[in-house]
């Protein structure tokens, strides 16, 4: 322990992403959209006294909204800081030296950090072409399978009756990450009712336009959510995002009128990406993957900066040659569109 | 894997702390004083652009005024979503099964959690009758050392310069937990100036009457930052507190005054208090660990409870006798201490 960087474990990667802020920001999958004035409103409604005190260490409130439009009861409900800490909770909860854990791949690129992170093993069962969901995924022995539904950064999703099939088979528990689901058709909230190894991550950073909030929760029976209550922080929801975030669901209407012109705008956006020549499966999420058919992906995303749009890009083996979009409002997409054009003719 | 318990890793262990809200509530620390009214004006101006995006992943607007008043540059800063997730971090970045933590005991409740959850040995090491810091605690081979200053619950203080020499003498890294010392005189921030193995935790739910906005920061030397960056969640902080716990550490003149009048009711407390039979070390804190020379702590807590007023007790070997009192205003404080006037002379 010579140098100060000698007293860390060995296993710590770097897990920090960087947020750039610009004009067309199409990098980071956020809503287009503003939440809904309802949770403005609750915010301007936070008294001292709720900030003096400590918060609910369970965020009843959110839960008593959020198991009513699941259908389930509030003991299946757990609030997190962000989806992000129900996975680092799970990895925590389930994961060790000797109890790895499996997920398909390429997905969400926190999961081989946290398994960094928790110094477990983490058994990447690649995707085919379609992103079909492994059969390999339930043969292998892992504590913990996770299976991110839509699947980003492909934003395809696999159907409830699959994930069924591999929560009986797999030996561990099995975490959906639905972090974006509301953008699909349907989700995979009935298999919580069905297995009691299965774990639901929901976010409101996406479908309620909350990224700045920090809130997401877990669905699961109350043995599961009993589980990992033991690794959670006792207040790791504070008074205003409890009061925001139960604002938010509470107003169904405008969370489907907003989710529903961004899924009206993917569609748009496929098929003009398509007449310019690019390649994408169906996405069931507020973004796109794409290829192009001549275009190599790292040229085009360049040229997007210098003109201040922002996609995202990863120099990763399988999807070193896509960008993916995420849906902007019809006005930011047009001026994606029009600079693509630009660039594809160029 | 047969029930679903089975699932979880054996070293999962119950960490929830429930928060009893009632009448006079002198059990958890909070600041009786409100926050200050910069902190709800920063709230009410919150965007809807603020929520819709991700929060900026360093706070860097609240590293600015943290980095003036500790006078060291941004960099040697770091925003926590409380000071328990800071702890939660150094246990992650520092322990595993052969590097564990050591700290002197009785303390803080959550340590030997952390240490559970993070499968790492805990050297607890007991403090004297004064709460003195245990020689003994450099001289055990630990990769983390944890010294809560002002000590919880004792309440009292260790000089930063035995601590500077603690920071010489220990092998691996020094966690000073200061949550509570807006309530000292003095601090140990210029200790990580002379040391690079030193970490300052700061809360800002005590002084600064946050405890509903889960809130904390780190102050460390640029390496220590960066390394424990690492396991930090990319956005911990929410928009929203990062922009209420800047107004709240600007507003210096608040904080200075409701402190004062926490330490002012405090030394008012101690004098009433031992007036009624009590003894307890001097607290540079904003509770009081009490013990009275012939009735048993349980007995007095339970008749407390039974008049709705709560203070702390706790059912462990050392303190078992005592019960620790947070500070009031004076007006609570009374009713308390009329209350014990009654318990004790009945």
């Amino acid at each position: 322990m010579e140098q100060t960087m000698g007293y860390f474990r060995d296993n710590i990667e770097p897990g920090y992403q960087p947020n750039q802020l610009d004009v067309i920001k199409l990098n980071t999958n956020e809503n287009p959209y503003p939440p809904s004035p309802a949770v403005l409103k609750a915010i301007t409604e936070i008294k001292a006294e709720q900030l003096r005190r400590y918060p609910d260490p369970m965020g009843n409130i959110f839960r008593e909204e959020a198991r009513k439009i699941n259908g389930v009861e509030p003991g299946w409900i757990m609030c997190c800081n962000g989806g992000d800490e129900l996975l680092k909770m799970a990895w925590t909860a389930f994961c060790d030296r000797r109890r790895p854990v499996a997920y398909p791949v390429p997905t969400y690129s926190l999961y081989p950090v946290l398994s960094n992170i928790q110094n477990c093993r983490a058994i990447e069962v690649p995707f085919d072409e379609e992103f079909n969901l492994p059969a390999r995924l339930a043969r292998v022995r892992s504590a913990l399978t996770v299976v991110c539904n839509p699947n980003a950064p492909s934003g395809t999703i696999i159907a409830a009756e699959e994930l069924a099939e591999l929560a009986a088979e797999v030996k561990g528990a099995l975490l959906i990450d639905e972090a974006y689901v509301d953008f699909a058709e349907g989700n995979c909230v009935e298999l919580v009712k069905q297995f009691e190894n299965v774990i639901i991550l929901r976010s409101l950073s996406k479908g309620y336009s909350l990224a700045g909030l920090r809130f997401g929760y877990a669905i699961g029976r109350p043995e599961m959510i009993e589980g990992l209550l033991k690794v959670k922080d006792s207040y790791n929801a504070d008074a205003i995002a409890i009061a925001a975030a139960t604002a938010a669901i509470k107003d169904q209407d405008y969370f489907k009128e907003t989710t529903a012109k961004v899924k009206a705008e993917r569609k748009r956006l496929m098929e003009q990406l398509r007449g310019l020549g690019f390649e994408m499966p169906e996405s069931s999420s507020n973004f796109i993957l794409v290829e192009h058919k001549t275009r190599r992906a790292k040229d085009i995303y360049d040229t997007l900066v210098q003109r201040n749009i922002y996609v995202r890009y990863w120099d990763l083996a399988g999807i070193d040659n896509k960008l993916r979009i995420s849906v902007g409002t019809p006005q930011q997409d047009d001026i994606l569109l029009s600079a693509l054009k630009e660039i594809i003719s160029g």
